[in-house]
């Protein structure tokens, strides 16, 4: 069977990222295109990567090149317009999350997968494919901890990159929605039920800037599940030690936790400081091998004829909770969840 | 200078462990006497402890012994009485928590203690006097942590010892009133504020039992401070592993976490179920360093004629948020405290 | 630039696991053919790879396939004679550890490799290229440990492979040949030195049969080496927990510790046993990511006409250094090395 | 039953250590008397420890004052002597190691103790009564571990303590015996055999000054016991992180590691280094529940007309393995050991 070509569109760091596994790692695809509006981006993929079909516009690759797939790493905004044109061109589509930027565009993405059944639709929610959350999965199903009690998350950018982070701060859709999301995705998998209470708090605790954007830089959110199981959250910019990403899952008859540590490497350090793991630094450092097997996943789907696990509803339904959260911490209110 | 002596009354598990404390290990204390309307446990301490003076009352060992002191480790709703009893008497006043069952019993206490202000009151929140609690606060204060960001506080009794826990279900406050307390303390300690807003879940996930009190076997809730920090909680009964009392305290610097594995030694088990540290069972293992250096503060601060950090405001203020909590829980509803 | 074309030859696990590398993940290089005297190995090859060219003899696929480099990863006598006829023919060698199985053999490599300046030579010492060795290695290099004071390795295979390991207990030359001879390489890579002596002991604690090779299922080395740094080396096959290859860098300033848990993945579990990680089985499964590093290297190397760091001195040396050790096991007698 | 009246020798760190136990923690002992050369410690303990009777001269305190044993914590050259005369005067005897300053002193100690079977005799190796080292000697007993393969002992003291060591350096018995005869006590405990064959090597790899006293300020040993099983062993100066005392015993079936993270506390730091413990920096801190245990063991004893579990006899043979270790380095010899 030939390879599955693919056109990548967004050429940012993750961007970059899922074409440069495309065109090195993952098996039986090709990067047959990428789609940029920074020439520079272009420049370097077509010198690095080898691509050959290199556009500034998502429509013009769509109308010459000849793709299966295509990887949408845009801007948020164009998640949702670009996922609908790729579908009725007939293209099966990856799509980085979030899947629309409201609710509303949500659904109609959802609407639209449904309409084309034929076609492959997988929401990037990569951490589901690192072999320690796969694995944790695994474990659940199996019944090693029992009933679930509690899920926590934290997702907590390093402090070291604040300053990326509050130039995007205007755009962002908060802390919740940008970064919550991936636990709210991994709570609603791993407690396999979904909320139906939220109370979110937080604040600003080493950067003010955030407070003009009704934002927090550290935010954090309690919810009830509707199997009474509990989920924590915790999301924030000022991790001093690291790419802080770090889950716990607690059941009646034992606990997982995942990344308690998110060590770099197996080093020990031990010096006048004590004994120590040095952390990740970024999410490219920590997540390597879960982007590298979600694009597989993405192309053995296209190529098997079946569906991701995950779907365009997931994408729906953690868009949706971490709306909720931002809202009922905006407002400092409680919100129920009417089934 | 001469002994401080003691009479314990209460001799539970605690309260003997108290006792024992003081018989053999608090320098410059006297275990005189102590009181159970147990026989038999007043026979054991006899036997055991060689204390001479045994008693059947309270008030009659007050009116019969010579004592400077009184440890008040007998059941809840003693705590408050007797503590009153003993400050008109003219004794110093060790009280295990709570200080009273309700706030207002509580208030009534602090308002008796100001009343002798030549008299000692320490309230028994041995937390603060284990090593790694108090290093911790230690670190805090010396600003190692930055702004305090977020207090996260389990307390989980093992799983073990349910059928214990469930004979004394009918007669407990409640999850937050009877384990989460000490976090609620510990938080305020650690965090340097009150909190403003509380919302709390559960649920019985492994013990329907605990239903019919309004209870859960596990519950959690979540609060917003004055200074805008945050506090996390879980207060259960259903721990797999052992007595799990694990403290984190996230900082714009840096974080603390005690015990995250509460190990029970030094040991490192290698074997076919991988690397391991087996746990602490019960919080006389935990903590036995801890109740040795509360008992030996309170004989110290009578000794020296100063009082202890810990005062019983700060024993009212924890059971007052307890309740909040159990509140929010029962009525499943946002809680804001009017300061 | 074309893609390097490479020939494996050998293809057990070791040899498969190349190949697959090569065919899927190495950049810039192309499995060309395949090499096995085992048909069912070629078969699966074909398949599952998408090889063409498959031969049942090397000289065979030397003369019919147009080659750039091979990959030896045959049996270990294989070794020394399939690399001098590549570098006979002009192509780039790749070759598994030992070099060759005496140090007579290795010297005969080592002169041929000498003998062809302009093709790269790499003997497979993969732990180099893991990345958390690679860390430790920039440590020291940096002056991080201080002044080296002691090596300790460990490489211990599980329990639980014991049978594989008895079947081919008779061809081996011993665990110092056959296990420590990667920590000798990493010894002498840390250290900075030669070893002047050497002391070996052993038993046979689970496994008699090793006895009537002269061999243990457990050895032991101390050495020191001319730095007055020293060494100490344990090598087994009973490891109960899982595949335990485990280092210690010890500095006057640091020390660093490579894997002192041989955790399988980020994932903690908690259970009755306590707090846990699991541990990897296989070196496939600790060494993946080393095994891509270096055959990476390999081919960097080839097509920017350099060297690697490691050489065929090096896997001369190890060698001799693994058969004095194994050499004093033996005879129980210190060794002594001239210089 | 009255308590036991001891009479201290020795008032250093370590004497007073001993000393402050016994009157403050050990039960049914009394701390009688005290005795130094060092008119300054004596008037520490008079006012600290409120002790009576303190004396310059040893024989005068055991003419004058009426005890029931003594603790011999006094320099090494004193241990013997000391010993002898308060078994000739009747007095149960609790002595630091070492037992005697050579293997005959110690044989004469030995046979001294069986002249008095009706007396206690106790060598001090407290790390026997460690809580950690005493939970990993009941696992062993019990089978957890199978047949023990390989003890590994460090003991290093901490580069922060160098100073004071370099002053004691002239008058120490050479590392073997000032530190690893504590390991040398461990391994025969937990390996239950002698050893056959010893090699030891060291340096100077911190600090030349050692050189001049023959010694390394780290050396290490190899040693091969009776039932094949091994033992490695590493003593030193020079630990950067704190007071290192680490244990391993691996076993067929399962290993064992102490303290591999001296851990001071149970507090884990995170920030910009990383997640770390920090160490412990002294035996005293360490080992303080250590030294309380082996003084009641050596009270209860007394009172119970029962022997210790260790003997004058394991005080003799750890002196002379460390001795054998001393030579084997010096000389750089093996030294095989006929039985």
């Amino acid at each position: 069977m030939k390879k599955v070509r693919i056109g990548v569109v967004g050429l940012g760091r993750l961007g970059y990222r899922h074409a440069e596994n495309i065109a090195n790692i993952t098996r039986h695809a090709e990067l047959s295109a990428v789609c940029s509006i920074d020439d520079q981006e272009l420049a370097i993929a077509r010198k690095e990567l080898d691509v050959r079909h290199c556009y500034n516009d998502f429509q013009t690759m769509l109308d010459q090149c000849e793709l299966d797939a295509v990887a949408i790493v845009s801007s948020s905004d164009q998640h949702a317009p670009q996922t609908l044109h790729a579908l009725e061109k007939g293209l099966h589509v990856f799509c980085e999350k979030p899947t629309g930027i409201s609710h509303e565009e949500c659904k109609a993405v959802e609407q639209a997968v449904n309409n084309y059944p034929h076609l492959v639709y997988m929401p990037g929610f990569m951490r589901r494919y690192d072999p320690s959350y796969a694995y944790a999965k695994k474990k659940i199903d199996e019944g090693y901890i029992g009933k679930p009690i509690l899920f926590r998350g934290y997702s907590v950018d390093p402090e070291s990159s604040i300053e990326g982070a509050l130039k995007y701060a205007a755009s962002s859709a908060g802390q919740f929605l940008d970064m919550a999301v991936h636990d709210i995705d991994l709570a609603r998998w791993f407690l396999g039920a979904e909320p139906r209470s939220v109370y979110a708090i937080g604040g600003c605790f080493a950067h003010p800037e955030y407070e003009q954007y009704g934002d927090g830089d550290n935010v954090a959110a309690l919810m009830q599940f509707d199997n009474s199981s509990m989920a924590f959250f915790l999301a924030g910019r000022t991790a001093p030690h690291g790419y802080n990403v770090e889950t716990e899952i607690i059941g009646t008859k034992a606990t997982l936790r995942i990344a308690a540590v998110p060590q770099k490497n197996m080093v020990e350090l031990i010096d006048p400081t004590g004994v120590r793991q040095e952390c990740s630094q970024t999410f490219q450092e920590r997540f390597q091998e879960a982007f590298v097997n979600e694009m597989q996943e993405f192309v053995d789907c296209i190529r098997e004829g079946r569906k991701p696990e995950i779907t365009a509803g997931d994408g729906t339904m953690s868009t949706f909770i971490a709306e909720l959260a931002t809202k009922s911490f905006k407002q400092n209110e409680l919100i129920k969840i009417e089934n």
